[in-house]
């Protein structure tokens, strides 16, 4: 399946989760084994031979993707929650929402020096969340190897915080 | 690998979320490749021969397992997500906290009558949770198949809320 036919999966949502926003909704392509085995083959694809040790996403659709893909690179899994969540020792970093911040943990023993880490999240919009992402990585002494997103609004530009890291996106808009 | 052998891979904090509780940290599990990929074949294996044809999963640790055992099984993916994160139209069941009450939903369209679904969570303590995802499959005509975690809190004795549906945990306490 190729990303343009991947793209017929996703549904837009007019005026969600405000007035004036496209949301991008993927449940129609996770409804489908055939699209969601696409998605997983072609968000990992790009990092096979790239020596990745762990794969981390981000809480709560990030999930859905990270653990099969860290699975198709034979890789372990991080997962990096919302504040408050993770219930043993954690390293924190903070992003910007539109108005005020908010925090994502990484728990204190996720990460060990030679790791090369591969970002997975759904979305890449303004690069927010994966670039607290990336903290939490280097906190750690690993290094983060790539990023990989299904989806990326290339309007937004998020790519632009991170010219040093391979960035992989599936579907564009 | 043995659910003995990957009860190892689970890290006991005391204490957590609050004083007297006993949590069980899967993140150690999900660091290793190898116990992850076990906890997936033991989770699916119990329901190969079970004719599903979706798996549902409760945010946010559900997800993790929930898509790579929709692989595994070779059908669709469906997210049930708490209040207000879902997109489009959805469906929603309450079910109880120690405290007041908590919301899943699930999109309209999720399942249709024909549907088999499996429901996967890390986690069955009480049953609070899947006892409500199972309302929103039935809501939409569809049929719980059969439910599939991790982890069973045999003590809490979750289990005897569903005397009808095959239940599998890989882990007992």
């Amino acid at each position: 399946m190729t990303p343009e036919q991947l793209k017929a999966y996703i549904r837009d949502i007019t005026d969600y989760p405000k007035p004036g926003i496209l949301f991008r909704d993927i449940t129609p392509l996770l409804s489908s084994v055939e699209a969601t085995n696409a998605a997983i083959e072609l968000m990992a694809a790009p990092f096979e031979k790239s020596s990745i040790t762990k794969v981390a996403a981000i809480e709560a659709r990030g999930f859905i993707f990270g653990c099969a893909i860290a699975q198709k690179l034979n890789v372990g899994f991080v997962p990096m929650r919302k504040k408050g969540k993770l219930p043993w020792n954690t390293d924190s970093a903070e992003y910007e929402l539109e108005y005020g911040t908010a925090t994502i943990e990484v728990h204190a023993d996720a990460f060990s020096s030679g790791d090369s880490v591969l970002i997975v999240d759904d979305l890449l919009a303004t690069g927010g969340t994966v670039s607290a992402a990336r903290k939490l990585v280097e906190k750690q002494g690993a290094k983060v190897q790539g990023m990989s997103f299904l989806i990326e609004l290339d309007f937004l530009n998020g790519r632009s915080h991170f010219n040093d890291i391979p960035i992989s996106s599936v579907i564009h808009y």
